[in-house]
């Protein structure tokens, strides 16, 4: 029998948790690889709630007392969303950080309260400090044996089965073997005898495989255990591995069904693991606590050799840049001529744009989903367009596409704001593009010595605005995978006191990130402008030690009618008319007639500007 | 019996170490308030080695076994010094960080050492971590009940017997009452019965009484304890109690002997007492816990109440720094027409720059040591003066000179390196001046949200350095004390990483902050050009929250003939013009005859410049 009704699957739920003796469950949006984005067949909040954004948690509690008894858990880039898909009648709404899900369990759940939680859905310090609260009130946390809602869920999607596939050497830079190798020195040199990899993207990375498993990110669903002899099991689902995948993996990688994982982990008694509490689930902590393993917690080996590319990857990217760059031009040619007419939405612009890279035939996929806002959409910084909230890109006013796309030899990721004539645009709207621009510029122009974190350069993408008075609610850069996550650790650029991990890690060369300043006008306008930069060394002549600075990698050109020129001094019209003649070094060739002709007014110098 | 060289002070108090039964002991510079700088009669360490910086630590072990069983651990800044001041005959030299005092007495002392400490000169942070890494090799850590060198060093000086002063209400700007009552309050909020205060300018922050116990700092030995009814007690030496400050106190303030401070602590059973780690000494915290007090360790409740200076502070800061700047001023005027004569010293300089300040009638005392640095001297940032490191200050060269006063409405802080001639300045000091010179400003015209920290404006001052791969090796601004320490928490603005306190403190209207940007050319010559500045908030009109910025307190010129104005953009030159402007306002009318005409030439505006 199918559910319709989010009311009718609470209920249900209600019912299996009392089968099952539990007073209440918890249900995050995650899978057991810890991932941003996760399958359908994990997508057990949206299927109870209805919810549809990308983080969230919901508890449920069995016997409603006072109010609905449920509570749907969400940060601030969710507050207006799950008003409009959460019913109000089954959830309360709560905001994190504000309010912790287990504060809020402790509060509501009776006394002694057994909370049930799927320990392959949440990290182990989440377990741990939600434990210790629900301790403190007299309560349990109780990890369940199988999900409840995969009992009551009839039609839940089945994992992918799509093929593991190989990610070939031309992209890759470094063979497996050799990543093995590394990782193999990195356990010998701290006396480890194993690591569990559990994220998908470090699994794909280390065995230069990939997937279609999860929406936008090229990975397939498995784990690796890893040994100090460069040996390591791959557990996957035995349909999706192929003879050539067999072949590519070699002998040192033994492949083994995805179910054997934990009876492996279970064989690691006395050895001491490398596990990672951000990326392995509580699951796997307490497999190897049963095993008599010796845990230790650090960082996966394969996060920072992951972030930086090597040349071959560096290379890649720049291909895909290049490549993307001119599907994007394309694209804003168009809109161009097109949107001034008014008859263009925010979800005919998305597909204009994807039947672009769909046209280049090398795309794989979107790297995400195409934030394509008109006007006071474009003021929401996640903003997801869909059937519901399309808007119509009006004439005389600002659009903003952030958008990516997934090629063999790199991920992209790009924002470019345009004014939508035919009128020009508004004073203040100019004042504030440029002053997201020069900070743009000042992070794109930056050079600093080894050693320096994302936060110490974050301010320099934000002082004009600051000048103004204005700000930002977001960070500045975030690492992006080869043909991986574009989101992607350790490094970030971004506040410090924001949270966000990564903004403590050390920029290395060959690192990439994106350089993506904004300035959001609530229920007006939105701007941002993003391009990938590349980490690289700087040969100072004179230099007192090692610096770095940032190889731009994104070269599509930015729209020059909101550019207010006495903003400017005469080092940004520099930097400008070098970026654009690159632009044009980089587009020329690809694009012909009409989009050609766009293509050189767009690259044009700039004339003028203030001292 | 005096012992006039450091090897028979060291064989002495390893005779008094094995009396006592101990196997080593360490020595700190530190006094029973963790002060920065200490009292003549805490100067143990420079006793026992004849090391005369400002941080370091001994570490003597009862019977050598290989090498001198005696190390000293100084930071980067001392390495030089350490050498040049201490024998290796007797001590080895260790850096920290890199080797702990604990780790090397864990490494060098025999099995199951018991190694003493002085509970009143350690935090018991320290002992606890130094506790822990001595049981790991199977040693213990002892508290000693009086010191061991104490017990030796016959011609110690006893504690100052400096009467305690009242700091008038005229500059404090807020009663003592006041200020009690505002701590009551921070206590109440946090259901805690009491606090207990030993940072020296706390207590004097508190109680609106100063002192003259310790160099450079006019503060006063004693503690407190505050109650949550608003009343306490100061333990203080009686003999520096006079009638005025009884009266001063009043009836909520109970004094008590100076030793009468751990029965008190001894008598706080079951009360929920605030007592800050950062700033109380171990031995404190085993009062209290023998007490059976309950310890709610957290930063002491006058820290951030005392950086926030008050409208009346404010304007007393910028008195004392325009009657300061005036006697900087009258100073900088005659070393550039003496000192081209090459026959000034680094003493001289410093003591004609002392001469100027008393000249005003109202220094209490220097801030600090005068850091008066010719050529390669400068090249040290904590270089500090004495009759055998002193310097002819060169014709042709560069000289900083870093000093300031204490003065009743303010403490003053001020760096300005000049050239000096007659020729003409190289090129590349003429470069890296004007580098320091746009980080300083860049800094000055900050504009900031509510809720920045230092650590996210530090690169502002840094990035043209950056630009030619140079840097410095030390923060960009430490905050001030109102007729207090020249160094005083909790802000500062520096790099995150390198591990100093405060960067993570949010900057708050009514901070003053050092704005201290510099370069240092190891061998040949340092620069740095620092003012003090005060948050204080913005009005922008449009403002989308309240932000923050820098007003500059300190008004000398700066020297013009090392300004390379190819650099300068046209906002840095206004900046340059205003600044001078006002140094003109501020200084005309206190400076007469040739001074007044160096004033007027050296405040006409820049002209020209690079876009």
């Amino acid at each position: 029998m199918l559910m319709h009704t989010h009311e009718a699957r609470l209920a249900a739920l209600r019912e299996e948790l009392k089968r099952r003796g539990l007073d209440g469950f918890v249900v995050p949006i995650s899978d057991e690889h810890m991932s941003e984005y996760v399958g359908g067949y994990a997508q057990r909040l949206a299927w109870l709630s209805g919810f549809g954004g990308s983080a969230g948690t919901v508890a449920v509690l069995t016997e409603p007392r006072d109010g609905p008894g449920a509570a749907i858990f969400v940060d601030g880039r969710y507050t207006i969303q799950v008003r409009e898909q959460v019913s109000d009648k089954l959830f309360e709404y709560q905001s994190v950080p504000q309010t912790s899900v287990a504060a809020w369990l402790a509060d509501k759940a009776p006394a002694g309260a057994r909370i049930g939680y799927d320990p392959w859905l949440h990290g182990s310090g989440w377990a741990k400090a939600a434990a210790k609260a629900l301790a403190d009130t007299g309560g349990e946390l109780v990890a369940v044996e199988s999900n409840p809602i995969d009992a009551i869920w009839a039609d839940r999607p089945e994992p992918s089965l799509a093929p593991a596939t190989i990610h070939a050497a031309e992209h890759a830079g470094a063979s497996s073997q050799q990543k093995r190798a590394d990782v193999a020195e990195w356990l010998a040199a701290r006396g480890l005898d194993a690591a569990v990899v559990s994220a998908l993207d470090g699994v794909a990375w280390l065995l230069n495989i990939r997937g279609a498993d999860v929406d936008r990110t090229p990975v397939t669903l498995s784990f690796v255990i890893i040994h100090a002899d460069g040996t390591a099991a791959l557990y996957i689902d035995p349909a999706k591995v192929t003879p050539e995948l067999t072949a590519h993996l070699g002998n040192a990688v033994r492949v083994e069904p995805r179910d054997r994982f934990v009876s492996d982990l279970l064989k690691l008694a006395g050895m001491r693991v490398a596990v990672d509490p951000e990326r392995s689930v509580a699951a796997i902590f307490a497999a190897l606590k049963d095993a008599g393993a010796i845990l230790v917690p650090t960082t996966d080996p394969t996060v920072l050799a992951k972030a930086i590319k090597n040349p071959v990857e560096q290379a890649g990217h720049r291909a895909a840049q290049a490549r993307d760059g001119a599907a994007v031009s394309q694209f804003l040619r168009w809109l161009g001529e097109a949107a001034p007419k008014g008859d263009q939405t925010e979800l005919s612009a998305a597909a204009a744009l994807m039947e672009r890279r769909q046209a280049t035939g090398r795309l794989r996929d979107l790297s995400f989903d195409t934030i394509s806002g008109a006007g006071p959409n474009a003021a929401i910084p996640h903003y997801r367009v869909d059937a519901e909230s399309n808007r119509t890109i009006e004439p005389n006013s600002v659009y903003l596409v952030d958008s990516g796309g997934q090629y063999a030899d790199g991920t992209t990721d790009i924002t470019r704001t345009v004014w939508i004539g035919p009128e020009a645009p508004r004073a203040e709207v100019k004042d504030r593009f440029t002053r997201v621009l020069k900070g743009h510029i000042a992070l794109a122009t930056a050079v600093f010595p080894q050693g320096t974190n994302g936060s110490q350069l974050d301010s320099f993408a934000r002082q004009f605005l600051w000048q103004a008075g204005l700000d930002y609610a977001h960070g500045t850069g975030h690492g992006v995978g080869s043909f991986l996550a574009v989101h992607e650790g350790p490094q970030r650029i971004a506040k410090a006191s924001a949270g966000q991990a990564g903004t403590g890690q050390e920029l290395m060369a060959g690192m990439i990130l994106s350089n993506e300043p904004g300035y959001y006008k609530s229920g007006d306008y939105g701007i941002r402008i993003e391009n990938l930069v590349l980490v690289e060394e700087r040969a100072i002549p004179g230099a007192e030690g090692p610096f770095l600075g940032f190889e731009t990698l994104t070269y599509v050109p930015i729209d020059r009618s909101l550019v207010d020129l006495a903003l400017m001094t005469a080092d940004e019209i520099a930097w400008w008319n070098a970026y654009h003649a690159r632009c044009h070094d980089i587009l020329g060739s690809q694009l012909t007639g009409a989009d050609r002709a766009w293509l050189d007014a767009a690259c044009a110098p700039l004339a003028g500007g203030a001292a």
